[in-house]
């Protein structure tokens, strides 16, 4: 870690800090330049308090030299880590692609859709059974018996399943889940995280709206420091003032993860666009740029097959694009 | 609710939708343009899912035209709401200030604190247990101890307090807590809204930091929906691409929030901003456009009065400010 | 146009804001909800102040259902427009590779990159003339010079040029340039796009930082409303709160913008992401989800050379590069 | 300037960029930790290309121990600079209002605002005569002949005029102008800056929707390097994701402002929000944080008056909000 300390701060007025930084055990190396000084922190800094350091009058800012992450970081970790579920691979090499509709509506629509999808290329269910919604008016998912349902559905074709968690005292009924999904919005829900550091199964973590890459990461780090090493990433979309796509798809953020961690990064261009129409483009991006996989939303509803061109995709749409996001894979591999 | 259709959509293609909504019991009024057709819906439409209409192919765009939130809305409570803590009031004219430590460190920290603040004339004592913190690895607070080390704060100077709960396990805990803050990062965690929607105590709830206005409202609404009436708003700065500040200050958030809702609105200058010499303008600047309190960061801390400058406020550089507020509130009164 | 009116708006209320209208022209077509009243303009609204009227009292909201572009929108010239340059082509299926260094420096490095990128397989070459600084104390660019050692790399290779400009006083010295670039910070610069509207040369205009793609159009319509139709589009990154790349790559605006209009869309890896080893990934990307071409800085420089790894590509980089996109673009043509 | 190298990069690796460093006058401090190695960079780094060093495949980053702002730091020019346009002053402990329409429609329209404001409190006459606008079939103002109508304004009221340029080739029509402003998207305009930095008059620069605080100083250093010492800064709210105003007023960048620059700081509450009423609380706002004026829409136009609430203030509205802001900042002074 290192301390600018201001212009004109001398000898007297730094010591205290200097001492103070000692006292936590930090060898301090100082240098001095011609207008300022800088501290340069020798020792263990992953405890050091950066913003209390920052915020003294004699200071001009800090700048932390390592990483804050630790058990995600590709520094320590140099091979990718595979998440596997069932037979799909996540990472290494390895692309898996996840699909299903937004909610669980009822067992007839859960398994139709399971075995769409599934023939269309599919090789996870994913499905909401506990939906985090803006307004409390709003359907809030089938709770339990929609993950009854999924199983249902796995139980019919074979497939694994993903459906999100939303608060630790659900966490038994997740028990025969394949992979917990974490959404946005709980992606700092510290509590969750460490609750989920426990298990020892495959974690489907979203970025959050606006957070950066390193507090994604940190996240990550959260439920690694509990033993559970299988976490996967997911992109989508974060809230910038662009509002034709419902968010903005932070593509970049796939080849930037893969060079700062190990573990597998895949996107969802359903949740990130918010238009149909832009999901196979955006799929197909993803695939270009080295994502591991992708989770998009299919469905299958009288309504939207009525009006064409909902949000989801119907399948025959979805085999198509699983088709040529192949045929990308192929020729993009980097 | 108005569903404009996209130019082209002819009587044919439109019917299928128009059904739909009618067997939602909706009415529907066609009003045909010289390029687009706008249906006008009629009735209860604070179930229909605005996005899946919105994704149709038919479709251009959808808008509310009723607001989606209730409880806290304005329009149907013209009255400012006024939560009381203690002998502290929030809104309909009151105005309270709430100042304390970052986190609670020892019993002689916060009561030592607690004492300057009360001098300075802060009417609520706040201080972090549970703190939510990026890294695993940072100090995540006293927890449990922390608030019993409150509460021997209140015992000691007759000041309410104020503490962030981040589990909805760690209920219990709360139920001698006087005033419960639900954090930023913690605003669309659905499941503890609903919970504290339950109790029958004030709630301070802190704006999210890439929420709007809107998704702020339906939060409150969330613990209203419950039952628990007594909010308090808390704008806190939102993430921009500006970094000289930690976060950036919303102000305009606080005169247009109380144009929408009846419930209180405060502001925390010492987190939006993360700069000590921002807080006095800040504060001043919050009180001056209608703000209903103040909670603010204050340190009695060694370290920090060596150096002089830190984040938080001296007890007398916040009892210089607590003098400031009140002159340019009474001047101000919108 | 729809105007919504506020709740309790009664007739006597809204009868001067609808004689206002009828005398600008328009017809007005009244529809009363139970709760609200919304008013439908029928006839041409294209110079209706839209602000104006929603800053009325008892206006709730105004939302245009004609798009405000004309020239550039797809509805009306469905037909993808076609940027031709020399022997390249920009946009209808065709996809052209522009690339060179950030800025010409002499006569030496700017023939010698030009023949490695045209080596390559890049059709045009690119270098800074005029450089857009932060800083006045920065390189501003050889200027006049610049676009003369340009047009000696051109001679050379013949490859056609493009270059910045930043002045209407400069627009003597682009007679002989090629394609004329319009930078992110001057795509609001309305009196230069409407004199390059005067020209009949290809323009590429750069989409401004914080621009939405609704306000990129209306730049595209400057330049086209004055009768010029040679409009390349270039996506090139938006500022969001990530601050691990330069910029947020907002590649959906690529089919997004496909959909709204008919000119050819480019991407510029190099200025999005700041980080050559994201280049690659991101040009692949671009490929994949329909982009028109690429523009991407390359450089020959003993400094670089030397440390490896810098911001801009090597030629051998660049060559590999445009190996993969081509394959990219074989599969995955939408 | 530091540099911070990646960890493992040894001696033979670093020494080209230690050569090159030193090739450019530069004294290099090595200080070696325990994962990295820090250089710090001795000399005048003004003109080192700090993006260029950052982009180098060894370095982790590089950190600017100095400001890149010279004319307008603070650090070397410690007195406020107080900007005076007949009687008015901005800056050092003097506040002054300008006020007026929009755009300047005809003359008895301006003249009749100006006798209003001038008679409500304002010391300064604004009024649009070149307007940029999204779109091309929006009004662009009266041009040459609204600066005349201003004039005559002028001759009748006494109050200096406030108007702004877009282009270089129009500064001839702003010979006889008192401040001229540059509006927020032409504030990277450096062109024009640089011309204006030529004149000795005030020069009103209004912060970009995207721009940083430091970038905004870059756009004064631009014109104070020219010799042109008379700006007065303008805070006039930034883009993000929130939408119930118009822009998000960045209030805190006032008191961050005084800290770094000795320059006037101004708010516009008006462009800002976008909602007449919420002009008042933020012009309180602005007076209680320390700005040196305001710049507010004042308009006087009967289809306003019929409907109350437009985004311009009727001119009793601005009388009363003078009062207001005169009375917070007798008691609010920092």
């Amino acid at each position: 870690m290192i301390v600018i300390l201001k212009p004109g701060v001398n000898h007297d007025m730094r010591q205290p800090l200097i001492d103070w930084l000692k006292g936590q055990k930090l060898g301090v190396h100082i240098s001095e330049g011609d207008y300022q000084t800088v501290l340069g922190l020798i020792g263990d800094t992953a405890h050091v308090d950066m913003d209390l350091i920052a915020s003294l009058g004699i200071v001009d800012s800090v700048k932390r030299v390592t990483d804050p992450f630790k058990c995600c970081n590709r520094k320590f970790h140099p091979e990718d880590t595979v998440v596997s579920v069932g037979e799909a691979k996540f990472g290494g090499g390895n692309f898996a692609m996840i699909a299903g509709p937004c909610s669980v509506e009822s067992e007839e629509q859960i398994v139709t859709v399971a075995k769409a999808v599934k023939a269309a290329g599919a090789q996870l269910l994913r499905g909401g059974a506990f939906k985090p919604r803006t307004s409390p008016y709003d359907f809030q998912g089938l709770k339990a018996e929609g993950i009854e349902l999924l199983k249902i559905a796995r139980a019919e074709t074979g497939l694994p399943i993903v459906t999100e968690i939303m608060s630790i005292e659900h966490l038994s009924l997740f028990e025969d889940v394949d992979v917990i999904q974490v959404g946005a919005r709980n992606m700092q829900n510290f509590d969750l995280l460490r609750h989920l550091g426990q298990l020892r199964k495959p974690i489907l973590l979203k970025r959050g709206l606006a957070n950066t890459l390193k507090e994604f990461l940190m996240s990550a780090e959260y439920i690694m420091a509990g033993g559970n090493e299988q976490v996967i990433l997911c992109e989508r979309g974060i809230r910038t003032f662009e509002d034709y796509t419902r968010n903005t798809l932070d593509l970049a953020a796939v080849p930037m993860l893969h060079q700062l961690t190990h573990l597998p990064v895949i996107v969802d261009p359903s949740h990130a666009t918010g238009r149909a129409n832009l999901v196979l483009p955006m799929a197909l991006a993803s695939a270009a740029c080295g994502a591991d996989g992708l989770i998009i939303e299919v469905h299958n509803d009288p309504m939207h097959a009525l009006c064409d061109g909902a949000q989801s995709l119907r399948p025959e749409e979805y085999a198509a694009l699983a088709e040529k996001v192949r045929a990308v894979r192929e020729v993009s591999a980097l």
